[in-house]
C-alpha cells in the first residue's frame, strides 16, 4: 500500500528525484474490534473516535495537502492513560501519530497509512503557575493563545508567539521546536523549556508494574519525568532537549515545564516600506544597534505578500498605501494583477517592533531608531501603531500571508535559514527560473517571499493556480540544493516531518543521521512513533 | 585496583553511604610503549607528555582533590588529530579523559585511573567571526576570556562569564554547560550554541576511510560535524544539546560555534548591603520589575564569604565596610573571628548589575530602583561603581569568594538550585547540625552560602581547617537530601563529574537514568570516554 497524498509535494517529488516510494511498514499491527474495545474500556467511549466523518479532521492537515487513513483517533486525559495506551500499542505493534492541534505544514501530525492518532486535545489544563519566577507547567494539549492569556493575567507572557496561537497545542509547539514571531528577543524553545515530562514507547526502568494493567502507567517504567521548574540543572545528560523538535518520533510529550517572559509595560509596532532588500538588511543593523535590548520582533514581507494578504482576506490593509489602488482592487482569485514593484508601493515591508519596560526610554530609541533609517534612506516611508488596534492590524498584514496563500489556491511552502544579506537572492532566483520555463506571473505563479528576517528565516512560498508535477520539478530539488550550497537550513522552524524526511542529507551529514537513526531505535526499538517521518530510511 | 583520591568528598562518603567502590575497568588497556610510539608519530614530540613531573598538572584538578595516574598526556592540535587518536584509543580500549582549562569543581577533567588524558589547550584558534550576527565559531582550547576579548574588539561579547574566565576552553565550558554570572540576562548555552563539532569514540558512518591509518580522521566516520552557525534550524534531533553538558562521556568536543551577544553601551554595577535574606529576594523581584531588559546579573554572597574574600586576598576590599575593622584585622588561618551578622556589616550583599544600549536610560532605571529598595527598606546601603575599575573591585569581592575558600583550608563545595524564595534555609539548617555536633565556629568551621540569586543557583561551602571524615557524614547525604525534598537539583552548574556520579538519583528518576544509559552505549559502547563520571555503575 503506497501513501494517498492529498497533493503531494516533496514526498512525491523524493519519489521521482530519489526514487524512494513509502510504503506501509507490513511489521505494524492492524487495528482490530478487539483493540477499540481496549481503547474504550481505558478512556471510555468519548475518548475513542471511530466514526469515519469524525475522523476526517484528525486524518487531514488544515492545508489539506496530506490525507491518512486512520481507523481510530484516541484523546487520552491523563499521562496514565497515554502510558497505558502506548503499553497496549507496543505490545500490539500498532503504530502511532501523536497529534496536537494539526497546524503543521509538513504533514507530522497526521497519520500516512493507519496509524493511531492520539490527540492530547482533551489534556488542556494549566499544573502551576509560579506568580515569583514566572514558570508555567501545563499538560500538552493546552492551546498556546489560552495560555499566553493565563500568563497575562498574571503578568507574563509566553516566550514564543506564533500564527497558529489560536490552535495550536503547547506539547506540538515543543514537539516541533516551534520559532515563531519572537524568537529574537524570547530565544528559542532548547532554552526556555525547562522541563516535559514524556511517555515513551517501551519502558526503560522498574518493571514492578509493567504487566499491571489499567492505571498506575507512571510505575511501569515507560513515564519520563523531567517535569523540574529550575532555571539550572546540570546533572546529567539534558534529555528533554531530545524531545524538543524531534515531532513525536521519539515519545508522546504529556506536560511542559516552560519560563514565562516577564509581559512588557510597553510595546511599539513600526511597519516600514523599504525601497530594496539591501535596505530591509541596513535597517535591520541599525534597529540592532539602537533599539538593543528593547528589540523583540524584525519581520519582513515582500509587495506582493502585502498585496495577497489585502486582496484575499477581509479587513486587512496595508496602512502604507493609500486608497488601495495598487492593490489590484481587491479581485481575489487567480488575477490580481499583482506585478513585482508596483506603482504605489514599496517592494519590501518590514515590521519592526519593541518590548520594554519603560515607555519614555522605548519611545525615545523608537524615535531615534527611526530618524537613523529615514536618514540615510533604509527606510522610504513608516507608520507606528498608535494604539493597540492599529498593532493588531499591522500584525494581521503579517500574519495574514499564510492564509491568504492557501486561499489563492495550490502554494509550495518551504522554509529554510540562509544568511541574512542575501536571503531574498532565492526568491529572485527561482522566480527568474520559473518564469524561463513558462511559470512567471503572466502564468499566475507568483513566488513571494516573508519571515523572521531578525533570524535568518526566509518563508519562501510559490502560489499558482494548481498544482503542477512540472512547475514542483522545478522548485525541487533546486531550493533545497541553494540552501545546501550556501550552508544553510531546509527547515529553520517547520520541521521535517513526512515533507522533507527524504531530503535530511541536503542538512545534515552521514553521521548525524546515523546518530539520530540509533538513538531512535535504543528509545523505540519497533520504530512506531510517527513513522515515515523525520529520519529517511536506512539505504539498503 | 581502587581509585586514589587525594581527599575525597563525595566518592568516600558513596562509599560509606552507598557502599559501591570505584574499581579501576579491567577491560581497558594499558598504556604500552607501543602506544606512546604511536602517539608521537601522530602528534610529534611536543604532542605528547609522559614525563611523570610535566603529567602532574594534567593528573591534578586546581584544588588538589582528585588525583589520577595517567602515564601519558596527548595535546592534538587538529580535529583530525583527535579523530585519528580516539581511533586508536577504540581500537586499544584505552580510556580516555578530555581535558579543558582543568577549572572544574567535581573531579570531571582528571583521570581516576591510568585514562589517557587528551588536552585542548592547543587547539586554540578562532576559525571564523560574522561581525553582523556575531556569530563565533572556534576550536575547543580557545580560552573563554581570549575569545570575550576578540569578540569585544568587534563590538560583541561571550554569553557566558564566569571566575575562571581566566584559564577555562570554550570546549569545557560547552561540555560542562557552564551557568556563571549572565544567564539571567543571555540565557544557557543549550540557546547560545549554535554548533558544534564533536569527534565520537566509534564511528557512526561511511567506513570508507575506516582503516586507512595517518591522518584523514573526518573522513572515517567518528566526527559528528554540526558546526553551523544558523540560529534555526529544525532538520531532525538536535543532537549537539546531547553533548552539551555530557562532560566529555560521549565524545570530544573539537570546535564550538556560538552566538555572541551585543557588547553594551553601557554597563552599571551596584553593591547592596541588605538586612536578611527575604530582604534579599524582594530586592530581586523589585530589580526584575524595574531593571527590566537591562537587568544583566544578580548576585549576592552573605557576610562570612564578604569576609573570606577581603581576609584572604590581596587587595580585594568591600568598599560598604570602613577601615575593614569589622573584618576581624585580616587575620588569616582558622581565627579570623568571623561571626554571623558581625557589628558594621550587613548579613548579605548583593551585586545588581546592567547591560544597556542607552547610558541615560539605564542610569535612570538603576536610580529608580535604588530608591525604591532603599525606600522600603530591603536594602540598607549601596555604592555605584563610578569607573570600570572600581566595577572590577566589586565584581572580584564576589567572585574571590570560591578562591578564599581554598585558601582558608579544606573546603566542601555544594552547587545546588532551590526555590529561591527559601534558598538560604539550607546554608541555615545545615549551620545549626554542624554546631550541634561540635562543628560552629568556635571549632572554626564556616557555613556560608553566595551564588546567582537570579537564576535560583546556591553555592554551598563549609570551609573547616581540615578535611574531617565526621564532619563530612554529617554534610552528605543530608545536603543531597534536602535539596531532593525540596525538588532542587544537586548540581544547578558544576556538574556531576566523579564526586556526584554515584548521587545523580537524587535528582533523576530511574527512567531517566536508564535512557542516559543507553544513549551512552550507543555512543561509546567500550565505555572509554571518561569513565567513572556522570553515570552511576548500573546496580548489580
Amino acid at each position: 500500500m503506497l501513501a494517498r497524498i492529498g497533493r503531494a509535494t516533496c514526498v512525491s517529488a523524493s519519489q521521482r528525484f530519489l526514487h524512494v516510494a513509502v510504503e506501509r511498514n507490513a511489521a505494524f499491527g492492524q487495528i482490530s474490534e478487539k483493540d477499540v474495545a481496549f481503547f474504550e474500556q481505558l478512556l471510555g467511549a468519548g475518548g475513542v473516535v471511530t466514526d469515519p466523518d469524525a475522523l476526517e479532521p484528525f486524518n487531514r492537515d488544515w492545508q489539506k495537502k496530506y490525507v491518512g487513513n486512520t481507523k481510530v483517533a484516541l484523546r487520552p486525559r491523563t499521562t496514565e492513560q497515554v502510558s497505558e495506551l502506548l503499553r497496549y500499542c507496543y505490545s500490539r505493534r500498532l503504530a502511532v501519530v501523536p497529534q496536537g492541534g494539526n497546524t503543521g505544514l509538513v504533514g507530522g501530525s497526521v497519520p500516512v497509512f493507519d496509524e493511531v492518532v492520539v490527540s492530547t486535545a482533551a489534556m488542556n489544563r494549566v499544573l502551576e503557575f509560579d506568580e515569583v519566577s514566572g514558570t508555567l507547567v501545563a499538560q500538552a494539549g493546552a492551546v498556546l493563545q489560552s495560555l499566553d492569556e493565563y500568563a497575562g493575567q498574571r503578568g507574563f507572557m509566553m516566550p514564543l508567539d506564533l500564527g497558529a496561537k489560536g490552535s495550536c497545542h503547547i506539547g506540538g509547539n515543543v514537539s516541533t521546536n516551534a520559532g515563531g514571531l519572537r524568537l529574537v528577543r524570547y530565544g528559542s524553545l532548547h532554552g526556555s523549556v525547562l522541563g516535559l515530562q514524556v511517555v515513551l514507547p517501551q519502558p526503560l526502568a522498574g518493571a514492578a508494574g509493567a504487566g499491571s494493567g489499567g492505571g498506575g502507567g507512571g510505575g511501569d517504567g515507560r513515564v519520563l519525568d523531567l517535569l523540574r521548574t529550575l532555571r539550572k540543572d546540570n546533572t546529567g545528560y539534558d534529555l528533554k532537549q531530545l524531545f524538543i523538535g524531534a515531532e513525536g518520533t521519539l515519545g508522546i510529550i504529556t506536560a511542559v515545564a516552560i519560563q514565562c517572559a516577564p509581559r512588557p509595560a510597553s510595546v511599539q509596532l513600526a511597519l516600514l516600506a523599504c525601497p530594496s532588500f539591501p535596505a530591509v538588511t541596513a535597517a535591520l543593523r541599525t534597529a540592532r544597534r539602537m533599539l538593543g535590548e528593547v528589540l523583540s520582533a524584525v519581520e519582513f514581507l515582500d509587495s506582493p505578500c502585502s498585496h495577497l494578504a489585502t486582496a484575499h482576506l477581509e479587513g486587512v490593509r496595508n496602512p502604507l498605501l493609500q486608497g488601495g489602488a495598487a492593490e489590484g482592487g481587491g479581485g481575489g482569485g487567480g488575477g490580481e494583477g499583482v506585478t513585482h514593484g508596483s506603482v504605489g508601493s514599496a517592494p519590501f515591508y518590514m515590521l519592526v517592533e519593541t518590548h520594554g519596560s519603560d515607555a519614555d526610554h522605548d519611545q525615545q530609541k523608537m524615535e531615534r531608531f527611526l530618524e537613523a533609517v529615514m536618514g540615510d534612506g533604509s527606510v522610504v516611508d513608516g507608520t507606528l501603531a498608535a494604539s493597540e488596534a492599529q498593532a493588531k492590524s499591522i500584525w494581521r498584514l503579517r500574519e495574514g500571508v499564510s492564509e491568504a496563500l492557501v486561499r489563492r489556491g495550490a502554494v509550495y511552502k518551504y522554509d529554510v535559514s540562509l544568511p541574512t544579506s542575501s536571503m531574498y537572492e532565492l526568491v529572485e532566483a527561482l522566480r527568474a527560473r520559473l518564469a524561463a520555463a513558462g511559470f512567471g506571473a503572466d502564468a499566475g505563479v507568483l513566488v513571494v517571499g516573508y519571515g523572521h528576517i531578525g533570524d535568518g528565516n526566509l518563508h519562501l512560498n510559490i502560489s499558482a493556480p494548481r498544482y503542477d508535477d512540472g512547475l514542483l520539478s522545478l522548485i525541487e530539488p533546486y531550493v533545497y540544493e541553494y540552501v545546501s550550497r550556501h550552508n544553510g537550513s531546509i527547515s529553520a522552524e517547520h520541521g521535517i516531518g513526512l515533507m522533507k524526511a527524504q531530503c535530511l542529507s541536503y542538512s545534515k551529514g552521514p553521521v548525524a543521521v546515523e546518530l539520530m537513526r540509533r538513538i531512535k531505535e535504543v528509545v523505540d526499538p519497533y520504530g512506531i512513533m510517527n513513522p515515515y517521518k523525520v529520519l529517511p530510511p536506512r539505504p539498503a
